[in-house]
């Protein structure tokens, strides 16, 4: 199992966490963002939408987080991760989408304005953000956990951008359901953090 | 069945194509999102990031059409439409990720900012567009579907959307390879068109 990776993408820790907590051991090739790797030949042939994480699994190319977390939990993971049932599945899909557009497009671009001194409007970021929040507020609020009654995939998709999402300048102070979900996927067997995690342990 | 509706959204769209192709029978309610229906207390407390479509089937709520498309496939559809395969069904969610993210950022946005005068950067929205395209039309020029060897929930998610973006003026000339798919998918049993679809049979 090989990892093209790049550290600081939140996207590529969902992936460095699921193969951890699944006990798969990977190599990691890594992508340079800030040097532009990801627009070399050679990596527009694995990914041509030019983004990390890919997963090289024996030859089966991969792209895109929510994928490639399908694809481990069914492959290498319980059924808990990932089950087969109708309405379960697409509760966690419901999560898994909000992973790839609010989630991307909000707590991972507050951050990458500030960080990555990226272009954008941060205020029209953090307002996206924010009505992000209060989704998953309303949901953490009273369950453990975003979707069915357990850990799924959902959470660790949902995780790392906001985790981080302080390093994006929108508090989670207002947050005290998401803020002790951060800390139970903390404690989950196998949780590995990132350099500048706020809350990794 | 109860599908929550605006006539002129393609993520509504790709539900009703779904069930038309299942050859399921529902009633809608439509939800009136230029008059900000979707607002209404009412509403949100269907879906709190105030979207359609949402389906109620038989108590049970969902919302977001990547969701409710994976739904419909497994309770109703053959497993083609959606394998239990983990590389297949992760080829698949590539693709539905693409239509939650490119597609709908890009495709839908920039019809959207021309058909309902929504304010943004239509230049910016039609180079991510074009690139989405560019991918698309790598896959398409030599397969006939976006994911496996036929038709799955993968094409119905990217489908009205791509039919339609020449509304957003991004012109299909370039793209031999999807208005090729285009037809196919309009060729389907049960397909069902939309008002403005460019492609409508």
């Amino acid at each position: 199992m090989k990892l093209y990776d790049f550290t600081l993408s939140g996207n590529c820790q969902k992936i460095r966490m699921m193969l951890s907590m699944l006990g798969i051991e990977y190599e990691t090739q890594t992508v340079g963002l800030l040097d532009r790797d990801q627009f070399s030949d050679e990596f527009l042939e694995l990914n041509p939408f030019h983004k990390v994480p890919v997963i090289d699994d024996d030859g089966l190319i991969l792209r895109d987080s929510a994928a490639i977390l399908i694809y481990l939990a069914r492959k290498y993971g319980k059924p808990e991760w990932h089950p087969d049932d109708p309405a379960q599945i697409a509760e966690i899909q419901q999560w898994l989408s909000f992973s790839v557009n609010e989630v991307f497009n909000g707590f991972a671009m507050a951050r990458a304005l500030i960080i990555f001194k990226r272009e954008g409007d941060h205020a029209a970021v953090v307002e996206l953000s924010k009505h992000g929040l209060d989704v998953m507020e309303q949901r953490l609020k009273d369950h453990d956990w975003l979707a069915l009654d357990r850990v799924t995939i959902a959470d660790i998709a949902c995780y790392p951008y906001t985790a981080l999402i302080e390093e994006g300048h929108v508090p989670l102070e207002p947050y005290p359901g998401i803020r002790a979900w951060i800390k139970r996927v903390e404690a989950l067997p196998g949780y590995v953090g990132m350099p500048g995690l706020p809350y990794a342990s």
